[in-house]
């Protein structure tokens, strides 16, 4: 049986390139919402779910976290790190020294912006709900357009790519987790994903919860904090660590976290993405 | 002479509503990026610039660390804590339930998702290249409009507010912070904000690092980490502590932190937001 994956739509997006990249077989099916996407997972509609969890350039996607700390029991058993690339596209024979509009996404406009300034000083930025709405705008323009999106999304709609990684800032990756029913098995290579918060705000209880890490000499990958929902002088502390929960080192940290904290959860335990991951 | 402020433009935007919370007097001066808001204070054309920081929904504005990171030596002397109220608006008189499009940045109507789908579930959502450009666009709409705005957009364009707080989440609010020359002199609920990174990634390193705050009773209020432009492995870490850099007890805390870290840097010391701050 294929295997269902629900990601976040439509399709033509770095989100349907990154489930591509984790799996050319699965049936892909788009969501318009993070929540969708992860939903689909917990009422059966999928086996599995991506979605974007943090962004070189932009940070964290904390719908993402949120989601994560406060409304799913899924666990992520996999990360994926997609080179994100905006490539500028036309209509297939289109000349480039005629465009008097450029569509995307207005994140991908800025991020863009020195390209565009230098090789496009005459045509306007017209922003597009998505970067792939972006191509079917710019396919349906009587003006001579181009348009910034995935290179998936020239393929889905007949577009002609006429230049590749034309951001401005060339470290841009996203991070992009899977979410199903379990954690992945060991690997040797793991990290895992977890979130803990104090009942009260005092000086040095982030201190002493980092020490049970700190005292297995076991890594940590990211940290960071945000507030909670009840009011803004409390945090959430997501920590990635290197290790499997099932491990023993970091099973013996987890149990000891848990005596300092409020409320511990963890994300899932899953292999560290490698380039060529051999999925 | 009138105090001059940059701020990111256009007008009519949440970061206009925010420098006129800090300052209703000054002369406000928009810029197009958040580095071209803090070049014009480093070069003089403007006396200080405010910048968004972080938004409780949407996290950190990672464009404003990494500036503050990498590019510049002014300090953060204020902060500002603005709750986005985003509004709906239409041209004066015209008729609600004749609402065919709604304009907006992708980004709010994405926040605003919930209330249209419940009170204008025909209407097409329309992206604008920002929510001010978004009021521009539906004032010059043959087809019968809304466009979801700030209430400062209103004013500016002459629109007419049908209704206020019309996104999904309530608890929206961002952060906002004030670049000049040199830190707030103490006022006795001050915080500081500042930056460290390590030559390598070795296991507790953090959590020494932390130990200096923890030993001094020193409250950390927020920690993230962003990943150094030079690789993906290194981590800048961004703390926000209790107290003013020239008290006793951060001073030597910082002191302390300085002999365990490769690179400090302290973006400023500033008075804690409170609701009346009388500027």
């Amino acid at each position: 049986m294929v295997k269902r994956l629900s990601y976040l739509g439509p399709a033509g997006t770095y989100s349907e390139e990154a489930a591509i990249l984790y799996d050319a077989q699965a049936e892909l099916v788009p969501f318009p919402t993070i929540p969708a996407v992860c939903r689909a997972v917990s009422d059966g509609l999928t086996d599995e779910g991506i979605v974007p969890i943090e962004n070189s350039i932009e940070g964290s996607v904390v719908y993402t976290l949120d989601y994560l700390i406060n409304e799913t029991d899924l666990s992520i058993f996999h990360e994926v790190v997609l080179p994100i690339q905006h490539c500028l596209m036309m209509k297939p024979g289109a000349q480039p020294e005629h465009v008097r509009i450029i569509y995307s996404h207005p994140q991908s406009l800025a991020q863009c912006r020195h390209f565009l300034e230098d090789n496009f000083p005459n045509a306007d930025p017209i922003a597009s709900l998505s970067n792939s709405a972006a191509v079917n705008d710019m396919m349906e323009s009587a003006t001579t357009a181009a348009a910034i999106a995935p290179q998936r999304a020239a393929e889905l709609y007949g577009a002609e790519i006429i230049g590749r990684g034309i951001q401005d800032v060339t470290n841009n990756v996203t991070r992009f987790v899977l979410l199903g029913w379990k954690d992945h098995e060991p690997t040797g290579t793991d990290k895992t994903s977890l979130c803990f918060t104090f009942d009260q705000d005092a000086p040095g209880s982030l201190y002493s919860a980092l020490g049970v890490f700190a005292s297995r000499n076991i890594n940590l990958v990211k940290i960071e904090s945000r507030p909670t929902k009840e009011s803004l002088g409390r945090y959430n502390f997501l920590v990635d660590c290197e290790g499997h929960r099932e491990s023993g080192l970091v099973q013996e940290a987890l149990g000891a976290l848990e005596t300092q904290v409020s409320e511990l959860k963890v994300f899932g335990s899953y292999p560290r993405w490698q380039q060529s991951p051999g999925n």
